[in-house]
């Protein structure tokens, strides 16, 4: 028998895969991540860019049958993966691959939470299908990283196609084959350019991703096939989408290594490569125990990657959330790093901007990718200092429980439910035993 | 003001044309192509491929506003767009802009229909987004060929996407700058490989290119943007999916001379590099008038594309369509090359199956592409020889408008309404006149 192709093994893992063999650090993971996923959602229900795109699906949709997170409204499952994918990664709050800079959630949840919702399917069915679909995109993105991100492709919309198709594959029970064909078909429907991420296109292609996870899977259900090598064959998407792919990283540990084990949750709605100097910051606020007019001068050292995407001038929110001298602000002067410290109202705060002022980006090529020191001399001369090598949320100090329930509750706020978020909390920590997914979706309408 | 880039100015040649500046000859390649496009949907509305898409549309539907031809069936508008995609490009029966290899009509005509039948728009207005979206398309695809199909993409279904989105954008009468941003959304949309192109994978992503049409026009409605260099820029789409775009070929000449008048239709449901091999055998077999008995031996000549693709066994319709012999057998032996001529049956027919093994392919590298030299001999000696080097449906020897009738009309026997055929026509042929689009469809449902 000829070894399998990249699909037909992502297809027999998914469709061979037991619930019961599952560890239950990873179940517990995946939790975390519907958790993160459903909060970010609910953060930005009220953004202009979701309510269009909710007005959009509305216009074109079917019978309502999937929830929309915190809108009061219902779609057709494709409507509903779009929006509630488009919500969850508007300010890329939500959560991170960070090999591959996936944001696994988005595309690869939403749509299982639309058909399971729609079909009646059990909590534990979403969960482990989630855990397949995140599988799916983050080894396929391993195996197309660096060059198809430097290429121009949006890792998250393309790689998310794939993982929202295997894990709808997956959802409804399709064979072997017919999860390979889904894989397949999704081969032909990934999209999304990175020269596109700062508008509202970027928007559109991670919504995509969402809607085409149950697109490929309803066609693979009904016949419909995809070349065997459709990822990896020489005129397969590998290939046109990057210059050179690792096949082998695709199968190589599959079902033993989990990489969605390894997906990580922002606790700052800000460039990843910002969270050390943020941590950096706050931590120096509470040893100076000194009040803001006191801090003279800020400089803040980092690798050259953090420099080249961080000393800059800030004129909007977008750039206030890839800003060093703005990061550092909002550590040092408000002691905290939220969603609406990244708004226009606090660009525009004339203390942040004096703030901003007083912070010096400086090289040292000696510290590692996403390591920041920061240095504070007061206005008496005093110095601290300190460096920070692993930010808080990175694999090496992932949030806790506790803290992933207080971005929750933060998100939660902004979208105008926060008196259902510890409800809706106690839900998604439950959905491992939850018959069907009625009582969260009723929470989250 | 700086120079526009890529998407801005072909928004403004979108939204700045005006039908009636447009040449009445190229108003009639409109009509034509849209003859030509409809006929093929019908011709395969009883494939299963299409029946398939049709209940996974139907299941995902919202309202019924758009007729899926031939299907008694009416969707929501990206259903019926889908759909009749789909089965107007199932057996590439239909059309080719032959510099690009894209087939212009399936991707931009469909959502065109769809959103016009929807919202009660004029023929003139489909004839004329058809032609603003046919030429975006082609000129995109100019752009990036030959490398970007060399390299595994589609081409159809992926300049498809902008050609529909031009389309559509202009249908809906949206600003220049929004119909830049349509276009610049369906950048991050674009998708579909060349190696599932035999699988049914391929028709997803050419249904998709249709749908995906209409959404970047409605998102673009809404006000959701795209990168201005979404095209060019260094992370762009063309640099993404290809190695070296020709960017200037996207507004050399634009609204002067027109790529999508440059359309051709296919006589033969055959690859397009047999449709000479096809025509020199009709041609002996007239001239010959002996029995096929009478054939002792035929040598086919072509340069080394034609004996790269066709030189080959037959076993099944997909092989037939890309085959020297079974070409050369219709052309001496039956005298025709209609799509049941291409099917499992005639796969199989003993008669066709002996006269294939009397055909041997030559190589011929002075011919040029597309051109084929056949030599046939007689069992009593005689030998008579006929080369075509521009076959029927080329641009150099179009179609008529009596032979697209004619196309059509065997088309919609194959869908089972060849009593309305002469109606639909007729109905065709006044598009421009027509109101709205209620006469057709009602032809058409």
């Amino acid at each position: 028998m000829p070894d399998p192709t990249a699909t037909q093994a992502l297809g027999r893992f998914v469709a061979g895969s037991d619930w019961r063999d599952i560890p239950a650090a990873l179940r517990h993971e995946a939790k975390r991540s519907i958790l993160n996923h459903v909060g970010c959602a609910l953060g930005t229900a009220r953004d202009p860019a979701v309510q269009a795109a909710l007005r959009v699906m509305r216009g074109l949709g079917g019978a309502p049958a999937a929830t929309v997170f915190g809108q009061g409204a219902r779609l057709d499952p494709m409507g509903a993966a779009f929006v509630n994918a488009v919500a969850s990664n508007l300010l890329d709050y939500d959560d991170t691959h960070l090999d591959t800079v996936i944001h696994p959630a988005a595309p690869v949840a939403p749509p299982l939470f639309a058909l399971a919702e729609q079909r009646g399917l059990p909590g534990a069915a979403v969960l482990h299908a989630f855990l397949l679909g995140g599988e799916v995109a983050c080894r396929i993105g391993n195996a197309v990283s660096p060059g198809h991100y430097a290429r121009g492709w949006h890792i998250t919309s393309t790689c998310g196609a794939f993982g929202a198709a295997a894990g709808c594959a997956g959802l409804l029970g399709l064979s072997a084959e017919q999860v390979a064909h889904a894989i397949g078909i999704a081969s032909s429907e990934a999209a999304g350019t990175v020269e596109n991420l700062p508008n509202a296109a970027k928007n559109v292609s991670v919504g995509n991703a969402a809607r085409h996870g149950i697109l490929a899977a309803m066609f693979a259900a009904e016949g419909y096939d995809a070349a065997p090598a459709a990822i990896e064959g020489p005129l397969g998407w590998a290939r046109a989408a990057g210059d050179a792919a690792d096949v082998a990283a695709i199968t190589e540990g599959l079902g033993t290594r989990w990489e969605i084990g390894r997906n990580t949750y922002k606790p700052y709605p800000a460039g990843i490569v910002f969270h050390a100097v943020i941590d950096a910051c706050l931590e120096l606020r509470a040893r100076l125990d000194a009040p803001p007019e006191a801090i003279a001068a800020v400089t803040v050292a980092g690798d050259a990657l953090l420099l080249a995407r961080g000393d800059r001038a800030v004129r909007n929110a977008r750039d206030s959330r890839v800003s060093i001298h703005h990061s550092a602000a909002l550590g040092l002067l408000r002691g905290r790093a939220g969603v609406a410290d990244f708004e226009q109202p606090a660009v525009d705060d004339p203390a942040l901007a004096g703030f901003r002022a007083k912070v010096t980006a400086a090289l040292d090529a000696a510290l590692p990718r996403g390591a920041a020191r920061v240095t504070v001399r007061l206005a008496n001369g005093r110095e601290e200092e300190t460096t920070v090598l692993t930010p808080r949320g990175s694999e090496a100090r992932p949030l806790t429980d506790a803290e992933l329930e207080a971005k929750y509750h933060e998100n939660a706020a902004l979208g105008g439910c926060a008196d259902r978020a510890a409800a809706q909390i106690a839900a998604i920590w439950g959905l491992e035993e939850a018959a069907d997914l009625g009582h969260l979706t009723a929470l989250l309408a």
